[in-house]
């Protein structure tokens, strides 16, 4: 690209750098920001730099924080007996979203994978041996992807915490609601049949 | 969504006010700059302030620049006679990467469209009719969209230009290189029959 400009160009490869933005992109959200007023450049980079200063990894579960200990291990009522593991942030969201869970989370920040180099050492695994070793937690849930890597992680966790006296599980696995039968992988759909649950109906 | 941090919240609310950006992306950019280190975040929000604090609109062409007058128009070695009249700033990027125009611009900053209220007053259109009168040029050249908006533009600074020395060309239209016949408009079709051009060898 020809710019006329050289704070135009750095800020524009500074937003190229940024997962899945393009060189064109870039441009665009650089002349976006040029073109509205300068308070609201000011206030965007504001907000990046305050929140890349002050944020936290909760010294607790390692979600991301404001505070030493975050927003939910921090509300007394929220079920502490309970401990949901997930290999990243987001995957806390999605579940609060959910609202369907009352109970604590364990940030791992990933899963092992060899071929990245990730070993359990690189995991938050040692803080989750030690939840799991107090008397407060009585059951920890594998939320962690139904991949090679995530079974992998799943299965070293769970011989890793066979000492304690916790009950293990794992999310339910099979269709998706509102997905097709059609279009559901033949792994899924095998697994699905064998895992098939008896029927209820609500009286 | 559900975000255990507020300055995390505010960094995705910051991306999200960027054209083209949700709510999903903009977690996902803002999860990045958390997980990359801090430099890189520091560097990413001062190249936007920069930017937006420091940059200036060329006073001769309005093109985006560093200096009082940008570096198109400061260059001795583009010919001065010549000025291409286009609406953004991004039309004198994508002009220049042609390498196949050596002139100087002006940059109107959009076209005239009552529906968005912008009329002439909005546009840079009097700094151009001053550079018309002035000796320098002999030539202007309306690299305008050709749309009913640019269409009316054009129109409208013809007649503002006539009293001037100046020829007032258009860019050639018709169908684009590598174009399929198949799928042209019927109206660049239609016109480009119109607007035959003889056929020559090179000899």
């Amino acid at each position: 690209m020809n710019f006329s400009s050289k704070l135009l160009e750095e800020a524009v490869q500074a937003f190229a750098t940024l997962p899945g933005i393009g060189k064109k992109t870039a441009l665009r959200l650089a002349l976006h920001l040029v073109n509205r007023p300068a308070e609201h450049a000011e206030q965007f980079a504001e907000a990046v730099q305050n929140m890349r200063r002050h944020i936290k990894n909760c010294q607790v579960c390692h979600n991301l924080s404001d505070e030493p200990v975050c927003t939910i291990c921090a509300n007394p009522r929220r079920d502490r007996s309970t401990v949901c593991v997930v290999e990243h942030i987001r995957d806390v969201m999605a579940i609060e979203e959910t609202a369907q869970y009352r109970g604590l989370y364990h940030v791992l920040g990933g899963v092992i994978s060899p071929i990245e180099g990730i070993g359990p050492q690189e995991l938050h695994m040692d803080s989750l041996i030690a939840r799991a070793a107090s008397d407060e937690v009585k059951e920890i849930i594998m939320a962690i992807s139904p991949t090679i890597e995530g079974e992998t992680t799943i299965f070293y966790l769970s011989k890793q915490l066979k000492p304690f006296d916790v009950k293990i599980s794992l999310i339910a696995r099979g269709i998706s609601f509102g997905g097709d039968l059609e279009y559901a992988d033949e792994v899924t759909l095998g697994r699905s049949i064998q895992a098939r649950i008896p029927y209820r109906t609500e009286e």
